[in-house]
Order: structure tokens, then sequence, then C-alpha cells
């Protein structure tokens, strides 16, 4: 299977700065992803279907009711969810997910969540300012230590309710060991909720069982990193923790009963979802996870490690060139590097304006692991907050998605060689 | 021009009980609306474009950022909003940018909001837990009494931080004269929020510049109701409003500066917009609005309201028909009816699997409204809130998009007959 043709704009040409055209090349997938022709299919053959969900009679209302509600059993069956004790939960991105579970998992201002110091801030503002937040460490080349989480589970004396991790670091593209985790957070009586937003589109995951000690209590994940760029992601978990209290957005479709005097509250996922839900961005959700397991995510896997090893071996042959302990772990498709004494923001304004090239250059919305990677002491973080225009540190990185190419990496290296000998 | 020219699906076909197959006929267009034309075409043709916006340095995420900040202006200028003054966050529903205001306008729980006892969940529900709401009566046929608002915006004494009204009711299509309740809510130092989801899509909306009293501080509604279904509304106002404070939800996009000790938030209203932005749902939108804009909304007022004044008038000479105070006011095209002796449920059940006709029934996520309405007493509420299968009361709710038509309505009027006959 040729993966190229199943992915949309893949051969768009764009202008460089001199007014050529060329044959743009996308390593910016960790942001965002193309559609893939079937998510575009599937919204164009549902669309003159689409009707109103839940409390329609007409016949499109029910159809389209049942195709979003069985959705909801695709992508349980897609992540390894429990259909008896899990709820799929539809939210527009991974950032609201996260949102969701930090405004419900517990009302107690002493349970103490377990962050660590590798997360996109998406898995670590939500928590800050409800929620007791300790980070756990990583080491030098930004690897989460397990002897640290154990360290701090044990500190907490069972008040820890969750560890928080990312599946794969959208910095380094670092694969945690989250059934490891799991066990651990398991252990000391945490649950575990694994940030999927890189890691889905990318590796097979699965929750595993409740009775398991690697049962992955809650995962999150967006589609737009996952060719099914229509906002919208799901936070799959225990259908328990929604069960009690009242939902943090509020509105229809979260109620069974109103009066002036009281609400009865609808039962997860429903209570869950305000407001009328974007089918369509679920229509593509599904479209694109079929694909996904038609493909095979094996293959996907296997194919994008290909990509990475050939980059990291080619830029590792270039000296200029700094690669962050890039070859050793287990990781998906993402590599970030610096051109030595030339600013990341440079290098892909370069890339992109020159060689039709994109990247993306900065913290990636990371900042505190970046500033550990990068080894950038608090008075120089305070600097940054003093004078907004100081440039900031940072690095270029480069994602892969599963339509790449050799030849584009090839194009890439000769660019950087270039960059590298005239700036 | 044709309106009917402009929407997916207004022919499909659907199976009916006997297995015959007839034209579909949508009048459950208050819930959600079919998607223009003009909008699949866009998102088809932007697809190969679709790339990260805000941070990514490629062609691709340039073109996208200026499309979806550009889009900002569209919106803006589409309900008459002040540039210098007001932001446009996006959010996936009305439902969605209540609660976003709720959860910013005022952290002194001392503000007193003015709900109404004709809004939606959606413009209730926020407002209950957080805020001291009291309610703006309705009379008899269930309109707003301003007698009552005047009332009541004295009794508290300028502390009534909000009149929060729908621009339109999704349960009786009345237009509330928002002008004038503007007028009143600043005579006495409130703000204003129109819930315009039902309203923007059927009548030309204009907020009024800030300096007049007439001025709408603040608009919401859903590109789902507006031909543009894939998750995507606005909540336009007053960008001061989201200068101070914390965002309710954290994460990606949301920061200028994040340390382990610190977080500096980004200006409105990218502070309010966590995570990846649904672009997509974005140029949505916007195409919707220049289609919308292209007919002209006098001219789709006009239009609905003819099928509006029809169908009454048809549905006026039936007498086991029981009409609510429907002729004398200013509406959007919405008619909730009753057959005598015949539950609603029933009634839209029959249409759709009979008749192939889509209404809804019940309470339209109005239910304190409906209760009023049909005189429904506080025993009986209760009655239902301890017995779940108790049938509920409620309605039969008709609502025009531009896309339907006299014969259609005259198609239901028949049906309707049949069901008086044989039921």
């Amino acid at each position: 299977m040729n993966f190229r043709n199943l992915v949309v704009g893949v051969n768009t040409l764009v202008p460089l700065k001199n007014g050529k055209l060329t044959r743009y090349i996308n390593f910016d997938n960790a942001a965002t992803t193309p559609p893939f022709y079937s998510v575009m299919q599937s919204i164009n053959q549902f669309a003159p279907w689409y009707s109103s969900i839940h409390r329609g009679n007409g016949y499109k209302s029910v159809l389209s009711t049942e195709i979003y509600e069985t959705s909801r059993k695709k992508v349980m069956e897609f992540v390894g969810a429990d259909p008896m004790m899990d709820t799929v939960i539809y939210v527009k991105n991974t950032t609201e997910a996260i949102n969701k579970l930090a405004n419900r998992l517990c009302k107690d201002d002493k349970c103490v969540i377990l962050s660590t110091l590798m997360e996109h801030h998406s898995n670590d503002l939500p928590w800050r300012e409800k929620f007791f937040v300790d980070y756990v460490e990583t080491d030098n080349c930004g690897k989460l230590s397990l002897e640290d989480l154990e360290m701090k589970l044990k500190k907490y004396e069972g008040k820890v309710k969750l560890v928080t991790v990312t599946g794969a670091s959208n910095v380094t593209g670092y694969v945690n060991p989250y059934y490891k985790i799991a066990k651990l957070a398991h252990k000391y009586g945490a649950m575990i909720l694994v940030d999927g937003a890189q890691l889905i589109p990318h590796k097979k995951f699965d929750m595993k069982p409740h009775f398991s000690n690697e049962h992955i209590d809650f995962v999150a994940f967006s589609g737009h990193k996952m060719y099914a760029p229509f906002g919208i992601g799901a936070l799959v978990g225990h259908k328990k923790v929604f069960e009690k209290g009242e939902p943090d957005y509020k509105g229809g479709g979260t109620v069974k009963l109103v009066s002036q005097e009281f609400v009865i509250w609808e039962d997860p996922p429903y209570k869950e979802e305000a407001g009328t839900p974007n089918l369509m961005g679920v229509i593509a959700l599904v479209s694109a996870i079929e694909t996904l397991q038609k493909i095979g995510m094996d293959k996907i896997e296997e194919y994008e490690n290909s990509l990475l090893e050939y980059a990291n071996q080619r830029l590792s042959q270039i000296p200029e060139v700094e690669l962050y302990c890039s070859k050793t772990y287990d990781r998906v498709s993402i590599i970030p590097f610096n051109i030595k004494n030339l600013h990341h923001s440079k290098v892909a304004q370069i890339l992109s304006e020159y060689f039709g090239i994109a990247v993306r250059s900065g913290c990636f919305c990371a900042q505190p692991y970046i500033q550990r990677l990068l080894k950038i002491n608090k008075e120089k973080i305070l600097e940054f907050a003093k004078n907004p225009n100081l440039e900031r540190p940072g690095m270029v990185r480069l994602s892969f998605g599963l339509y790449n190419t050799f030849d584009e990496i090839d194009t890439l290296i000769k660019a950087i060689k270039i960059i590298i000998k005239n700036y």
C-alpha cells in the first residue's frame, strides 16, 4: 500500500521566496496532520444524511444518532477500552479532554496529581490551580525517571489520585513506559492518564483490562493529529468518575429533568457533552481510525521508525547539527535539533522560504521541558518574562507522518547543508 | 436565487415504515441544519492547504494562520462587532460559548445574573451554580415581560452584572426586543448577552456601537444551526472581560511563557482557545456567512416569514391542532403545536415513519419554559423526577430553514389531517 496516496495535499506546489514553485514537504505532523482522502470522502458521503442526534424523530436523525453512538464502540475498540466500565467522551482536542478530567476527577483539594517534567502545557496547566501538583524528574536526556516516580508516590502516602503522563513526548518523541508507570501508580493507589496525542497516531495502543495492574485508566487523543482534522478528540476511561456531581460545562443534552428549582443530570457520556455534538468530527475520526486499522498500526510504526532512523543517521553525520540523545530510545517519529550558532527560528524560516520545507521551531508548548533540556536557569527564564522581545531558546523539530518519504529527508539534508554553508 | 439548490441532501429519499421511499422533509432546523454546498466545497478546496496555525513556519501554516485570523474580522463584520473593543472566541457551539462567559465574567460571587423563564437550558444552567440567578417573568403566551425585567434590575440595585436573554426562543420562535432590553440593562449598569443560536441564521443582527445604549455586549451562536455543521461556533464581545485572570480551559496556545513556577497568559482571544483550534470548522463557518450574506439576511427573513405565516394559517384551520399564541408576534420560523388527545412523541413518530417528515417533540432543552407554557405545576414536575418512565408533557415543533417550501408544508398539513382521522 502506498501511504502517500492516502493523504490529501501531499503533492501541493508552494511558492518559494524567489517565486519558483516547489513541492511542499511537511515535517510538522506533530502539530497537525492533513486529512486522509477517506476522511474527506466519509464527510462528503455523509453530508446529505447529516442531522440532529439524540432527540430528533426523523429518519436522518435516527440514522445520525445510531452512527454517533456506534462510533463510541469503534473508538473503544481502537484503544482497547472496556465497554462496560469505560466511557468515550467526545471533545474538540486533547487539551479539552485533560481539562475536563481535571475538572471532574476529584473535588477534594487534598488530591495530589503527579505530572512530569516532560509534559506538553496541556498536561500540566490544567492541573496546576486545582490540585497540589508535583513533577516527576527527567534525566539529562529528558527521559522520565521511574525511580523518582516511585519515590514521589511513596512520599505522598496514598494521596496521589492520578499520575498523568504523556504517551510520547511532542518534543523528543520518547515513548514513556506507560505500562510500568501504570503498575507503579496502581501499587500506590493512584490512577493513570496517558496523554495520547502524540502516541495514538503512531503506535498500537491498548488500555488493557481493568483487572490488569498494567491497566491504563484514561487516555486522551485528538483527531487532528491522526488525519481527521475536524475539531474532534476523545477522552476514554472510567465511566464512574463522571457519574457523580455536575459536569464542568452545562446546558442542552446534559440533563434528564430541569425545573426552576432542581436539575437531574444525564448519565455519562451525555452529561459531559454539552450542546450539539460535532457529528461531522466523529464521522471524520471513525473514518481515520478505520483507515489506520486497515493499514495496520504495526506497519505504520515500522515505516515511521525507518524514516526516523534514516533521518537520525543522516543528521548525525553533519557536525554542525546538534541532536539531543536521539538514538537510544523507543520513540515516535520526532527529531528535535539545532544548527550550531544559528537561531532555531531562523533555520525554520529559511527551510520554509527557500526550500518549501515546513518544520516547527521554538518550545512546542512544552516550555519547562525545553528549559531543562537546554539547561536554561531560572534567572534566564525571568529575563524572558521581563523582556518578551528577547530571542527565545528552543529547537527545530521534525515530525514525520506516514506519508513522508526518504526522498523528502534527502531534500532536507541537502537544505541543511546549504544553510550551514551560507549562514 | 433558488435557496433549495444551496443545501446538501434536500432531495434525499428515505424509507417509510411500509418500505416505500419518499423525499425527506426536514422541519427540525432549529436543532441543526444540513450544510450548504458552498460549505462542503470550501472544506474540500481547503483540505490540501490545511496546516497547523500560529506557531508553524511552513507556507501552508502561514496561509492557514492568515485565514484563521482573517476569519475573525469576517465574523465581527457579520454581527457588527467593534474590531478594537471586541474579540471573537471560537467555540464548538453556543453552549460552550455561554459556559465560557459564565466562567470568566466575574469571579465575585456577589454578581447577580438575570436570565429569563424562556431560555434554553444552555442559557440557564451555566449560570446557576456560580451566581445568584433570577429569572425574568414571561406572560401567558411565553413572551418576556419588560416590566418585570426593569423591576428586577431595580430590585438588585446595580448588582446585576449581566442580563442574559435568548435572541429568539427555540420553543416559540419569539424574537426578544434585545435593543430595548439592552437599553434597560445599561440603564442599571448591567451588560447584555444575546444567545443568538436561533436568531443569527434567520435575521440580520447588529451589535451596534459600544457608545450606543442599545449596544449588545455579547452574542453567541453556532455554525451547526447556520448550514456549517462542523463543530464550530463563536462568542463575540468585550475583549477586556477576557484580559484579566486565567482562562477556564488551559494548555497549548493559552500562554506566553511558562516555567515550573509561573505562567504568563496569552492575550484574548488566544488564551480562551486552548489546544489546536478547529480550523476546518472556521473555514465552514466563514463560508456559510458568505453564502448567507450573498443571499441577503433580509431575503432569508422575508422568505422564512412567508413559510411561517402560511404554515400558521393552514394549521389554525384544523380545530384539533393546538397552537400557542402563534400569530401575533415577531418571531423566527418556529411553530410549536399539539394535536388534541395525541401525545407529542406519537405525532412526531407517525410523521417520521409514515410520511418521512422530521420534526422534534418534547421539551427542546427548555423544560422550565415548557412547564410554564403548558401550566404544569411543581407537584407534577416532582412526579416526573420520581418516575422517569412517566409520559412527559411537551409539544411538537416545526422549524423551517431557508430551503423548506410551501409544498412541504402542504404535505405536512395532509399528514396531520390523516393522523387526526386515524388515531
